[in-house]
């Protein structure tokens, strides 16, 4: 389904001051305007009241006059887009991508530079980019900044984490725009790189709530071949402006037209279920560009992983501190994880339960000195610990029809890793690793290089697009938030690049909000592969002397395979964990991992969120329900169930003494039979869940 | 034969003042000594007087208290070495390594850091390095300075080029050190990107004279995983210090213990023959690493490389001006040097001429718009243009039994090439090229590195070494100098790290003394890709309304095969100017590449150079004879060749009016049968040279 529709409209120059397109539906409007000395503007109206008010656009050159004013409009043009599109995996069977577009030529005088700005105007959002088109006037050049500005019409209630070039490990923090302040933080947080450029400086994907009950989210969309913005803000004013993030040098983009910003996003309404299931970042981003995306497929997997960050066993072999001295007869400190041996025993778990794969952290030689001491040659991504023989476990993982999961860690040693990358991924292929999930912890090397910057986010991206030229399938860590890449190179299946569960093993966690919170913001760009699945939810298990837990009940933790979408999902607790409470695991070893449909039947940003999705293919559905600190009930009807088809509920739930804090491991499983015309009553401890199956009848 | 020798001495702390160790002649002499608060100091006599006053060491630590004073002796060691070793490659078959050392071990008080210093003494001149032994006080570190100081006793007629972290491709200028001002140069020289960090600052090797005719030459080696020195002249006082090229934020060298700098050398001599002839710089670095040498070989070739330089034709296939466009049906210009058709013509020459390569550049798809843009993805060096057949280039030359030498030209975007290099190396293996050239025109990617700092020296060691797993020989161009390394990696079989001939093809070009400069500079640290053998000397052959020329006469251009050394040599003129002069071009194709053994006759930095050589394995001897712009006149007495054996000697010497700038191309070749009895009286023109051959009579 596809329908085009061009109105090409060019006026007298000194008539075209304002030019407006709205959504769909409507409701959106959005405004552009040259004021002042050329300066492009542009506004934002929702259901006919202002909600970005006149605000600035431009983008600054180095060592070239700035594209931010003394421009004339020389054409505009409208467009209309209706289509859908089927993901390889996702949300939905298909994506309706339908929206409205304005395209405003402009021309700069005296330098005759052209720029365009095209905005694109769908039911829930606005998004607009800057267009650098092929001219003489204009080949290489650099981007000293962009000023994009969103200027809000008032002190929203907003979610936010510090503007960080390092990091985006942060819990949320819930406070007025005005009363954002990074230097209020406590930074003892667990983060071990930190570049936080100022004071008022915030990260997107930003979400707001305003008092009248309108949703905003400030995000971005294929961010491609550009760094990754940031947004600073003027609490007094209640204005945005975008801040890129510099290379080593302070530059912050390198470009040759044709060539185009990305994105900037800003969804709006009044409905929170409408953000937190847009589709508009994937959307936004370029179709597909994979011939075979065959060997892209949904992974359910548990790993040699949450042991390490628990304290059971250790990534390192040797324990020397001194990799560079390994080759020098290391001694097996009798603590390392990644042993042949471990490694079968989780196989032999994944394959009773109907796992697709085991991940292996620590196989690798160069953990004993791997972290904090931006060193460049930590890893050769192909020399396996003496402990662990490669052969040995594929040929045991194939017996068992399992497939194994590399590990990268680079230490942010980036220029060490691409050094090694076809090495590393000729090695996956030998011993037929279909994915890699890599690391990225530590300050960069190129040496003056963020994670957030240009040259990272290419890297990144290139890591993808040479992975599938391997036909591998990349799940990184620690790198910038995805912004829907996932569309045109579906192998990137899913990306932490945010705070994931491992925080809650050894500091102060993520507290019961966080995960309500996840989905209005990180989860907008793309998979996250939070690692959920935590049963032995206190560490005082491990060690009794360790206060640290997961901030949420059991049964949360199950909810989180249905709230926190991603087709690669981790049973991150150790299969002896799993083995106590195989009833609950139940639900792990049934949930699917692609859908045909997803709906979002609650949701407030902090608060609580309630999804269901179908199961791809099948008639069976999932259901995921999370609150925060607070207990909650709610009625679900269950309206979305095929009309007249029976169903066997599976009910995971709080029980009812379950608490996150004090009692956070007590459960109840109940089954009842339901159609569509059922409704399920949702009861929710504090930090609790509820998980439910729906299987179909015969 | 290795006779080692060794005394340890340790006495009581108080009483180590100052230690001193001697040549194994006893000429030079060297005193280490603890000044003011612990600070180390050394100085150096020759022939009993001062030559290296008093002079400070030290080096400065990133966020940790400078290792520049407060020290201790805890002990000091006295040795003996005196050794020969082959090396696959070289000037001589058997180099001798006789050396006498001191090691001072130091303790800095408070911090417990240890430092030993490490002296060696040859007979031709002292080195010195830091060693910092693995210790807890000192693991990673990071090197923001380092202060090693050479105070001089006057001041010093000097061979210099302007310290530039990014180019050396400089003529030299020679003036008194208190001269020295790089403000005064003319820029205008053809030298694309240059970072010239002040006024006073020149690059090492640097070659000095003193009114009393003592010669001194400065320089380095084994720079390994460390930037390149250059020196801070301090005019007045006539010292110099070590001035180490930062990385993009300023930091100079990130080092992990046990480690040690480069080594800083010192050469002293009242002959200049001793320093020209010198293998100091080879004996300071590691013996070879590599398991096979058996695959480097010295090569000459020919190559589609001068015909670009004078505008026959070009390296780009469309013209058009933007290589990312490429792939949009380009239309070919009709100059492109490199096809299928143009490269079998120069197999043929190369086949029928007794050479062993064939060069081409501008082979692969890039070369639109490849320089000056800083653009980060140029090449991918595996993308052939349509007109150049790299299956049938090696079947044709296969056939002619021709080794192809391939071409990297990075454009300084050494990211992107590290990248892409597995796969380039691949491809020379697939379509067997036994060599390559690589090229580093342009600024840095990573952006802020320069050429000589660390990430870049450790960049092209790192080059080499992995084309060592492919077998691969390579000659890098645009690199940083040579220190030797090619003692420990022999494929690392030339570079050029200089100004080359290429030069005097476009812009003001190198002067006549040019090349009796560079044997006691830039050759010290290992063979030249200077590209020689320029028969039409003058660009107006090509264009009338061109100036350039080569400034030298042609039969300079043969000379230069024996006084600029390396087993990679180019006849770099095109085959149709060989053709029509073959009898000078006999001496091209007798001249051997590598040597049993290595005669400097007559040296003076500036102005003259004759040395001899013989073959490797074989009787013949070939003598090389140049001159600046003075013409010269000198008799050689031949009692280097074999008593009591006749040769056949071809004289190949410049016309009675040769002149390099009026008639450069007057060039006789006489006959003549000689013994170690004879003599031969060389008659060089201005900028002239002579060359001959000595082939035994059976």
């Amino acid at each position: 389904m596809k329908h085009f529709f061009s109105i090409i409209l060019v006026f007298a120059l000194s008539a075209l001051h304002a030019q407006s397109v709205k959504s769909p539906s409507n409701a959106l409007e959005v405004t552009f305007k040259l004021v002042n000395n050329g300066q492009p503007s542009y506004s934002v109206n929702y259901k006919g009241k202002p909600v970005i008010l006149q605000s600035s656009l431009g983008i600054k050159l180095k060592d070239k006059p700035a594209l931010d004013s003394n421009f004339e409009i020389i054409s505009t043009k409208a467009d209309t887009f209706n289509e859908s599109w089927k993901p390889v995996l996702g949300e939905k069977a298909n994506i309706v991508n339908n929206y409205n577009e304005l395209t405003v030529s402009l021309k700069q005088k005296e330098t005759n530079v052209k720029m365009n700005i095209i905005f694109k105007v769908y039911n829930e959002g606005v998004a607009f980019r800057y267009d650098f088109p092929k001219q003489t006037e204009l080949n290489y050049f650099i981007i000293s900044d962009e000023v994009s500005q969103f200027n809000l019409t008032e002190d929203y209630k907003t979610f936010w984490i510090p503007g960080d070039f390092d990091s985006n490990e942060y819990v949320y923090n819930e406070t007025k725009l005005s009363e954002i302040d990074n230097t209020k933080l406590n930074l003892n947080n667990g983060i071990g790189v930190k570049s936080i450029p100022g004071k008022y400086v915030v990260q997107s994907p930003l979400m707001m709530k305003s008092a009248a009950g309108i949703y905003i989210n400030i995000f971005e969309a294929a961010v491609v071949n550009y760094p990754v913005m940031h947004l600073n803000v003027d609490g007094t004013k209640f204005k945005l402006t975008s801040q890129l993030v510099p290379n080593a040098i302070g530059d912050k983009a390198y470009l040759q037209t044709p060539c185009v910003s990305p994105w900037r996003t800003i969804m709006i309404s009044n409905d929170a279920r409408d953000i937190v299931g847009s589709q508009l970042i994937l959307n936004l981003n370029e179709p597909c560009k994979l011939d075979d995306v065959s060997y892209i497929k949904p992974m359910k997997y548990v790993g040699i992983w949450w042991e390490m960050h628990v304290g059971k066993s250790t990534w390192d072999y040797a324990g020397s501190q001194n990799a560079s001295n390994f080759a020098e007869k290391p001694v097996a400190s009798g603590k390392h994880g990644a042993t042949t041996e471990n490694t079968k025993r989780y196989i032999d778990f994944a394959a009773k339960n109907g796992f697709d794969g085991v991940l292996v952290e620590g196989w690798n030689v160069g953990w004993e000195d791997w972290n904090g001491n931006w060193k460049e040659e930590v890893f050769d991504f192909t020399t396996p610990y003496p402990d662990f023989d490669l052969a040995a476990v594929t040929a045991y993982a194939k017996e068992k029809n399992i497939k194994m999961i590399m590990h990268h860690e680079t230490s942010g040693s980036v220029a060490n890793y691409e050094r090694h990358l076809d090495r590393a991924f000729d090695l996956m292929k030998k011993y037929d690793y279909p994915a890699v999930k890599s690391g990225y912890v530590g300050k960069i090397i190129p040496r003056g290089e963020f994670h957030d910057g240009q040259t990272m986010v290419n890297h990144f991206n290139f890591v993808v697009r040479r992975a599938a030229d391997y036909k591998i399938m990349v799940n990184s860590h620690e790198s910038s938030r995805l912004t829907g890449y996932s569309r045109t190179y579906p192998n990137y299946i899913a990306a932490e690049a945010a705070r994931g569960n491992e925080f809650n093993a050894w500091s102060t966690g993520n507290p019961p909000n966080h995960e309500t919170i996840l989905p209005f913001t990180r989860l907008l760009g793309g998979p996250m592969d939070y690692t959920p699945g935590i049963f032995e939810i206190k560490m005082s298990y491990y060690d009794k002397n360790k206060t640290e837990q997961v901030h949420t009940t059991l049964t949360k933790q199950l909810a989180l395979y249905v709230t926190m979408y991603s087709p690669l999902q981790m049973a991150a607790d150790l299969p002896e964990n799993y083995e106590k409470r195989m009833d609950a695991f139940q639900f792990i070893k049934d949930v699917a991992l692609d859908w045909d449909d997803t709906k979002i039947l609650e949701a407030e940003p902090g608060d609580y969120l309630t999804i269901v999705r179908k199961a791809k293919g099948k008639e069976s559905w999932f259901l995921g329900a999370i609150t925060d600190e607070n207990a909650r009930k709610s009625e679900i009807k269950l309206d979305f169930l095929t009309k007249g088809q029976k169903y066997k509920a599976i009910i995971y739930e709080d029980a009812k003494d379950a608490d996150w804090k004090n009692n956070p491991m007590a459960y109840k499983i109940r089954t009842v039979e339901v159609t569509s015309n059922s409704k399920i009553n949702l009861v929710l401890a504090p930090g609790g869940g509820t998980a439910i199956s729906f299987e179909p009848i015969k």
